[in-house]
């Protein structure tokens, strides 16, 4: 019998952490760290931070495995993403079942919050199908939340709706109808350059809540080229960036 | 000089404090907590609580005042909040002038999170215009990370939007186009009765993240009439309620 815990860490401020959290941490018999090898993001280094500054526990076993990738021949985006699951469920059970042969309790660190664009969870799924898995989900500070605290600015305008989307949405569909504030995540591409800038109001930021924080806002038409500048020259210094932004009309 | 912040405290376990939520606690000079008056709900309580149980410093004063109420008189909803936060917000500067006549570090407890269907940054915005005030936000763990987390669900589809919206908001606007997810929030009417509810799937959660926490889900044509009575009935029980829903077709 599997205990998996899935454990929202918030955005690498390690002050973002909740006494859940903690606890969990300290809870477990084995902590996975994913490696998604060099020139990615520093998430192995920056998880395995977070162990250090946080688990006072001795016997708690910490794991790195290496991230499957993407096919880049699998044309179509849910089958790629979907067969990508499948090979990561495939690399938990093996790795979980070499260090824990008998069973036990499984920690794994979620960046920001496990209900929020992390796959975590769907593999989680997987497992629970293959075998016999208690799930917890512990929530965690997300950069949504990192960014609107940083800006010192409500998400929400009084009462309104929002919507929180893509790039790759944002691009392909537009500004939706149903909300005058959309929080655009998983944006390589600088995609509010798709749209009409006029009356449009942009909050944005790299590193939410990280000590490398940039924090840029102002009128989208004005401050649009010096958001791609900064973003491409972060990227660059970094290595790699990881962005977010509030766009209100 | 004023320092004020904000601190997201998340939604009344007090586990899911942040490590730097809890820094902020003890590095403050007043706590101001409002006093909603016998019958609302438990906020008053559990904040004094959440304080007692983190505060370390001896030298922290904590402070309740009495929250002013809306005027059922003036019409315009959005006139009427606007003069209740101007109606706070000189609460707020009374209660701090009288308590720190030479300046100092202010901490507001905020439900969740402050960017949040919350006044409080508002009303910090109000204080700004009046005097010299350095506003610093905390995030929290909010009711939708506490329902998607105790569901064990995502909140997006894979790549997908979602929009986070009001029951009044799905009372008059119906389901938006933009999104197949909807999470509402500030909901006292069980708004969903008012979807065609074929094909759609609810998760609801009342005391989300607390140790009174319901959770039901379902089809939403399965359990609609289940969520209504039980919300009715612990509303009776508790003297008060606080419930969200995800919903998505």
């Amino acid at each position: 019998m599997i205990d998996l815990t899935l454990i929202g860490i918030g955005t690498g401020n390690p002050q973002h952490l909740t006494l859940q959290a903690s606890a969990a941490l300290n809870g477990v018999d084995l902590i996975l760290i994913p490696n998604k090898g060099a020139g990615k993001d520093d998430l192995a280094g920056l998880r395995r931070q977070i162990c250090d500054q946080v688990i006072k526990k001795q016997d708690v076993k910490i794991v790195e495995f290496d991230l499957p990738t993407r096919d880049p021949k699998t044309p179509d985006y849910r089958q790629r993403v979907d067969d990508w699951h499948d090979a990561i469920a495939g690399v938990w059970s093996a790795t979980i079942a070499a260090h824990l042969p008998k069973g036990g309790k499984v920690g794994f660190l979620v960046w920001g919050d496990p209900s929020l664009y992390d796959s975590t969870m769907r593999i989680a799924d997987r497992l629970q199908r293959q075998q016999k898995i208690a799930l917890t989900v512990i929530p965690g500070i997300t950069s949504v939340q990192a960014l609107t605290a940083s800006h010192a600015i409500p998400i929400n305008e009084i009462g309104a709706p929002f919507t929180v989307t893509t790039g790759r949405q944002l691009r392909d569909h537009g500004w939706p109808d149903s909300a005058d504030t959309l929080v655009v995540m998983l944006d390589g591409d600088c995609s509010f350059q798709s749209l009409d800038a006029e009356n449009v109001q942009i909050w944005w930021s790299a590193y939410a809540g990280m000590p490398e924080e940039i924090l840029i806002s102002g009128a989208l038409s004005d401050v649009s080229d010096q958001i791609i500048k900064t973003r491409a020259t972060a990227r660059a210094d970094h290595g790699w960036i990881m962005d977010i932004y509030l766009l209100r009309r």
